[in-house]
């Protein structure tokens, strides 16, 4: 009934929509190599196909809407989606029931699972294109932590000119990830070096090295004994995904007491700073370290932090909440930046709070503070894509 | 008709299968985080589970043959292979005719696709887990290439020290993966940092940086104006998958006369050792530079570094040819290694040709050649890690 329900729903929105889709679909940034779907065209519909000779139906869901494709006399599925937002969008297929990843798509890590991610064509993306530009590196690296006596694994961004200058030491920004994402969203979805590497180029940004690691606070359960290679105390043999592609949130603190911003806060002041720290040419005090996430990140940085000056002195919250005054004076003397954002359709839906006031406050009282809105994004990528881009142009400055 | 005998055969051999199942399942290191499937047994066979509640017949594809999966009573649709050989596979399911990746699978780029893989417990896996030692980092970066006019895309592999001594240069190894592959794949199902971090802690390998590119002689092709944003005269906006997701075969020497082989050579002359020589700290001659790959990889060796030792002096050919004493005499004077390994599944079927004999007829002539077969293993991902683990363990010595 439930199902039948979202079809006819589905049916109808397909209906409604193709009555007036534009026929300039271009294969999407996000298609794998040779295949010609998905598709988007200038009104961010999105459009996919898929072969399935057997299937009874098949739908395209996105958005939190699903569409029902249209069968050809060869059992091949295609249909498309409502416009959607600028930006990236998860994705999904289901045939005859199973939801499954697109074929014809790259994947990501996002919504706790690898799965179909589509770029629709946004009117700056410009800012997050790889260009014949001075590029950084992306460094994949794995370390032991006594916290979780295991292996984690992170990334870390290094400036073009960071191999140029031996003798030069640099300020640290860590980038958290959201719920249900992991150390993989930022440098994919998140287009963490393509920014940089473009801000870089054209001045408006300082290098800086950025440390993204996984902030999941629990391994996620499985039944006991199943899952041998996966479990921390096992570290010699973490999941041997592919590179980068390990089972998310092996990082996280297991067993240890305490809420998941405290279990975090063990593993990034007692492992990760001090490890980056010694392998990396970092400026190794508050003025020069910074934290920033989005989401469930920013919440990390609101509650690991920001009451820690000694440690940090600017913070980035993307989506995950805002500074109050009183929590801003007990920082005061040493704080350096306040950066929060959200997506404009978040603000339209948000209950309570008015993060604008809030940093209006701060900047009246003296404190370099900045409130940021992405128009028309919702709690979605392009949100955070154009929340590093504004707040990394502010840091270390 | 041929559907139905597909799968009148994947019954019977789930059938027989079905007979003799141990029962000693575990969830597979392949298995997405928090996913109890994909599972494998001490036998080697691979478990699959999907819910496809209104689908008519659901299939595990792995190693050319379709095994039919059972429903139960709420639409969860499960069932297991044959057993398979020691390492990496790659599968799909099939969904009413639709093959499709496993949604609890990671996912890998080969067989020209991202898709679902599984590593069947190996007798010696040990040598690519990820272990408490120093670690290594693996690199992603982009660079501009000349010859295709375009960003391209690599990874490099740096040894734990490589940091720790900024005055030290290393000897590089080129190492190439397959057709249908990318620069991801050495990195991901290769465990080449894995490998090598392991191997030097032990101090069976000297330090040394590996490159991984993409040998891709051409960019699959699409449809006319249908990918604006993956042709290469457009290198300023490459198609912007994940990091690392980015569609395969871009790098390639589109529109460039010759063979692919040529094509590559040319990048790789012109674009990749020049740009790695200004990068890295390299020992930048021909004594402490060496190319190996797996084979199409195999086969560029042979035909791009083999015939060239101004610019290479050791040789790694993985599943992809044999050198003669002929070709080895021409470069008798500068040669360091020669290595050339199969799979011994790929021996029982190779026709014409005796690599053994090569090998052993290079000895005697004096050159510094190996032959190694790895047992029981085919044209797959376990031949070429164990191939690496052995190359490694003799190159820049």
């Amino acid at each position: 009934m439930k199902k039948t329900l979202i079809s006819i729903v589905g049916l109808a929105l397909t209906l409604m929509a193709g009555a007036q889709v534009k026929e300039d679909f271009v294969t999407a940034p996000n298609a794998q190599s040779g295949k010609l779907y998905p598709m988007v065209n200038s009104e961010g519909r999105v459009r996919v196909q898929v072969s399935a000779p057997d299937a009874k139906m098949v739908l395209l869901d996105i958005g939190g809407v699903k569409y029902e494709l249209t069968r050809d006399e060869n059992g091949v599925w295609t249909g498309e989606s409502a416009p959607q937002d600028e930006g990236f969008h998860y994705y999904q297929l289901n045939i005859d029931g199973a939801n499954v990843p697109d074929p014809n798509s790259l994947y990501y890590y996002g919504a706790s699972r690898w799965g179909s991610g589509i770029d629709i064509p946004a009117h700056d993306e410009d800012f997050y294109q790889v260009k014949n530009v001075p590029q950084g590196q992306v460094r994949e690296l794995y370390y032991y932590s006594k916290v979780n006596d295991a292996m984690r694994h992170c990334y870390v961004y290094t400036p073009a000119e960071y191999d140029r200058n031996p003798q030069k030491r640099y300020p640290v920004l860590y980038l958290q990830h959201g719920g249900g994402e992991s150390e993989q969203g930022w440098p994919q979805q998140g287009k963490t070096a393509q920014i940089m590497d473009n801000l870089i180029a054209e001045g408006k940004a300082v290098p800086f090295i950025i440390v993204m690691d996984n902030g999941a606070w629990r391994m996620p359960q499985a039944p006991q004994g199943q899952r041998p290679q996966g479990q921390a105390p096992q570290g010699q043999r973490p999941p041997q995904g592919a590179q980068g592609q390990r089972p998310q949130g092996q990082g996280g603190p297991m067993g240890l007491p305490g809420n998941w911003a405290d279990g975090f806060k063990r593993t990034l002041f007692e492992d990760i700073i001090p490890m980056i720290d010694s392998n990396f040419r970092t400026i190794a005090d508050a003025d020069h370290r910074a934290m920033a996430g989005l989401s469930m990140g920013g919440m990390q940085t609101l509650s690991i932090a920001l009451p820690n000056p000694q440690m940090f002195s600017s913070f980035g919250v993307f989506s995950g909440g805002t500074v109050t005054l009183e929590q801003a004076q007990a920082i005061k003397g040493s704080n350096k930046l306040i950066f929060v954002s959200y997506g404009s359709r978040e603000l339209e839906n948000r209950r309570g709070g008015n993060p604008a006031e809030d940093i209006k406050a701060l900047r009246e009282a003296g404190f370099n503070a900045h409130f940021y809105v992405s128009e028309n994004t919702a709690h979605e990528w392009q949100s955070w894509r154009r929340s590093l881009h504004e707040f990394a142009q502010l840091l270390f400055k």
